[in-house]
């Protein structure tokens, strides 16, 4: 098999068990209030690609971590991306109408049950991530875990990093501004995926150091793609218009850098992240591949 | 000392050590990005009276707990309720102007900053709660604890409450909907800010129990006296427009029952409450006048 059809199968399987465990822990969708449980459902299960935590449970197994108590964690990253995507749709944010070639859920359900959605997936994520029952991992290592997602998912990160982005669209970044943008943005929530996978598995200092520095430069290079998809990508593939950053005059990588510049700056990051991973042995082969395939994707 | 002297100068005292302790714990205000931590900073500091807080560490102590391991805690559930009150006030929510006398957030900084800053709040809670350092609490208790919060902040407490609420515009509900809603919205945030104290304590499952019961009491009627204030307060205590329930048709205990069945309902759940801690020794002093001050509450 070539990592091609490896990684294929293996995204397939992972997805279908990410799936699984969501439709599990998300609170049945007949709940009270209906209409919030059917708008946290609709997000959720709108064809995410789950690289989040499919990134957790990889790095778990580079470290021969065990998959069954990592799956709350896994899950609740999802529920916390997908609470971001949410709030960045809205009219008062990016204001998109389609994604992955749905409705957003301010398009369906109205501003003000998706601004609630959100908040209520973000607060299921640690609802799920302090669970007892069933899950047997130290309850100091659960902490640690809990307050390195909390930290990535927060002001320090990803809410940090969409204000910054936000602030953009008047004050030209340069280089520097951009890069730390996408740091906060969309590179801590993926680096702190990975990070946690690691620490789950009970890795050591170094391999959970050198699954961070992989996590950073994935998460980097992920934006960096995201910015060279929106320039060239097929918006049919995409499920959402492309463009239109060079339509709104956004600053992105291709932007400042020129698209092929930008290209080699990705491909820079995804060697960086390989190279942290070198020592690891061949239970590392999905961080590899998935690696590689982030610098390719189509969508 | 009467009551009433007492009250105020524990009141005082209290919001003063939460206020400190806020300061402590929130991100610095010269943060990076800053206008998000000006923003954060802004509604936490704006002259909130630490009710959920203050009824934390005052069941903590009823129960002879040390107030100092469960600062964290308080102040996580003040950043909660200062989240769902940005939110709240969104034009895509109540659209409200004003809160404490003082512009909304959303017209200070703009809808989309007043969205981060909810979802920065509401993310920070969970970093202060799983912080390690300076805890000297186990671990399986701080877990527990905080999934209490989460749950009762979520889709089955606050968040739930304020999605039926947005409902009750279109859809009228009955006496048993109305209770319901504020059971969700208002009370499950109160109910577990007083059993969280009794947990960090230490205190045994007949306790807890009777603390839930007292501070789920506790919250109907802190949402009952808020209606009828609407109705009668006075705006320049209030900090906001009162009669705004009554213009715009919104279903409340006083449009329901009348405005002295309202009081009477206000004084039933008063009363349950302090005959739940009836057995509890003087350390619960401040939980009963407490309960006093929310039925004669002015603002």
């Amino acid at each position: 098999m070539n990592n091609e059809d490896f990684l294929e199968a293996y995204l397939s399987d992972r997805q279908k068990i990410v799936d699984e465990a969501l439709r599990r822990y998300l609170p049945d969708e007949g709940g009270v209030p209906h209409d919030l449980h059917t708008a946290m459902h609709y997000s959720v299960f709108a064809g995410g690609k789950r690289i989040r935590p499919i990134l957790c449970l990889a790095a778990l197994e580079a470290c021969g971590g065990d998959l069954a108590p990592a799956m709350p964690f896994a899950c609740a990253l999802e529920l916390i991306h997908t609470y971001s995507l949410i709030h960045d749709d809205l009219p008062a944010m990016d204001n998109d109408d389609f994604r992955r070639g749905k409705p957003t859920s301010h398009k369906v359900f109205g501003e003000a049950l998706a601004i609630l959605a959100g908040d209520a997936l973000l607060t299921e994520a640690f609802v799920l991530l302090s669970r007892m029952e069933k899950v047997r991992l130290a309850a100091e290592k659960r902490l640690a875990v809990i307050h390195e997602i909390a930290t990535a998912a927060g002001v320090a990160g990803m809410v940090g990093g969409q204000a910054l982005d936000i602030r953009a669209e008047n004050h030209s970044p340069d280089f520097e501004g951009l890069e730390c943008t996408h740091r906060l943005k969309t590179g801590a929530l993926i680096a702190v995926a990975v990070k946690a996978g690691a620490i789950l598995a009970g890795a050591n200092d170094e391999k959970i150091q050198s699954l961070n520095v992989y996590g950073s430069h994935l998460g980097i290079a992920f934006q960096i793609a995201d910015d060279i998809l929106n320039v060239e990508g097929d918006s049919s593939l995409m499920g959402k218009k492309t463009g239109s950053d060079v339509a709104s005059g956004k600053v992105t990588y291709p932007s400042l850098l020129g698209i092929e510049n930008a290209r080699a700056k990705l491909a820079e990051h995804i060697e960086a992240a390989a190279a942290a991973i070198e020592a690891f042995d061949s239970r590392a082969l999905p961080l590899r591949v998935i690696a590689r395939y982030i610098m390719d994707r189509k969508s």
